[in-house]
């Protein structure tokens, strides 16, 4: 007997990946999606909520309802969209065109959704965050119960052991809210970080994105309009022919865990300096074993080896059937 | 025809393996060995002077001059010595029985010693700084023509790829002065970067130990005195048999370049934040491939890889020999 789905709530910065990630995650067997929250980050949180809406359209999930979420981070101010990787409307330039109606907008605030999801399943919620933390750290802030509620939160975020891709020390979604995202490694609840240390080494394929974006349903058809010029920065900037699957990973390691290994270490995240958004692990290997900064810390699962290949082959076949 | 040897002045600040790193130097005939300059950091100035001191009187070679140098870094303090690492005494608890006398004191100081010597050698002179860059960050600053007449600049320090062991952020000799080291990064002189991405692969181990300690010559009695406190310390934080090379691989990349890869890249040290220390490469790959802060900096050549056994096989036949 297969289990049952683990319920789930993507917060979501829509963001090319994070529309393979949604699909994948609806196409999934494994996962109920009960929700989505928004948060600013590829694009403002106007543009990704709005992508959300779009996404769940095209999938013919209108059932499934969206919370807008935060439109600027803890501290300071929202530093603008990518347009060179997401394109200045947040799907690849093609996404604006894709009708986001009729899809359920919920009433509460991301954060309070996210309290409120945890309340409605509890102990069986899992928060898998694709954006900037800022929704999460709300979420405790508000509810500092929060983490008793739920089972666990996946975040695609950070880079542990290898260098950052918004610039040479920091991840992108690290980055986006350095604040929020050292609260959220730092409360008490079982916390996955799929970083960089995974999704550099998880590619979709060329020929891949051929298959999944054939189909003529709408989509697939979104998937088309949205991924060649995310495939373009790619080929520009890392000189490979396909995506990195930073998104699509982490919804990955929800239905596929196995394909994935993981260390436990204290995770803090730098605010201060060049080196703000990056993700510092504690190994205990140094002169000094346990600095302070580590110190009281929870253990985070930190993803740092994976099969990429399977990866892809999980997104291509299932946003492909 | 073997080529003339390279002059080399050393900046160090023994420490066991800048003890090693010494007497590696000095046992090698692709370099001559001018003259001595000392910095803080395993232990105070005055000890690392006493113990360059000492190591040159066990090598036998008293009429090489040492220059004293900086008792704290750039900005801010010495923040003490490490004497879980390299002992109390900078020498593994053993090495103050060792006579210091007689060997030549210079009469100026390490920064201006550093200029004089390039003067005295046009266009001749590698430094190779193996403790944290104050003397080097101090010579530029009193003399900024200085990078025209050195040869060229190697330093055991900073961690590119790879975490830190002073703790999860820096390596040791850059966290003892990271605004001096982004004065040494930054200067217009070819400065290679020798740091853990290869040190923390370049292991002498236990069986070499024992050879490079067995000898009944001053030198290696100062060794065995010294080693066993320093090796502890790695079979207990990380789990070898045997020690990092650090200093030593320094050494080793001016008398065997071939024994290792590099890469080119503007790097800088971070000053803020836990990061404070860390070394960070710009590979160009990023969102943003050209980030304000690595703008305008010259490339530095960054070890990368190493043949480690060859490094050890190197210290071990010429330290026993």
């Amino acid at each position: 007997m297969r289990p049952p789905p683990r319920r789930l709530v993507i917060d979501t910065d829509p963001g090319v990946d994070d529309a393979l990630a949604i699909l994948l995650a609806l196409a999934s067997p494994e996962v109920e999606v009960v929700g989505l929250t928004t948060v600013f980050g590829n694009a403002s949180v106007e543009l990704t909520t709005r992508n959300a809406r779009a996404v769940l359209a095209a999938a013919g999930r209108t059932d499934v309802p969206v919370a807008t979420g935060a439109a600027a981070p803890l501290a300071g101010a929202y530093a603008g969209p990518v347009p060179q990787v997401h394109g200045a409307d947040g799907l690849g330039d093609g996404g604006l065109g894709f009708p986001q109606e009729p899809a359920l907008a919920s009433t509460v605030a991301a954060a309070e959704f996210l309290w409120r999801s945890a309340q409605g399943h509890p102990g069986e919620l899992t928060i898998l965050a694709l954006g900037p933390l800022t929704n999460l750290a709300l979420a405790l802030r508000l509810h500092p119960d929060l983490p008793r509620h739920v089972a666990g939160v996946v975040i695609m975020g950070g880079n542990a052991l290898v260098p950052g891709n918004a610039n040479p020390c920091a991840e992108a979604n690290m980055l986006g809210d350095p604040e929020a995202g050292d609260v959220v490694l730092g409360a008490p609840w079982p916390v996955t970080m799929v970083g960089l240390d995974v999704t550099h080494k998880a590619v979709l394929p060329g020929a891949a994105i051929a298959r999944v974006t054939a189909p003529d349903r709408p989509a697939n058809r979104l998937l088309a309009a949205a991924l060649p010029h995310y495939r373009n920065f790619f080929e520009r900037t890392n000189g490979i022919d396909g995506i990195y699957l930073h998104d699509p990973s982490a919804v990955a390691y929800v239905v596929a865990p196995h394909l994935f290994t993981t260390a436990g270490w204290p995770v803090r995240v730098e605010t201060q300096g060049m080196s703000r958004g990056k993700t510092w692990p504690c190994l205990g290997d140094t002169d000094d074993p346990a600095p302070a900064a580590w110190q009281g810390r929870p253990t985070v699962r930190v993803a740092v080896g994976v099969e990429g290949d399977q990866v892809a082959a999980l997104v291509e076949d299932r946003l492909s059937a």
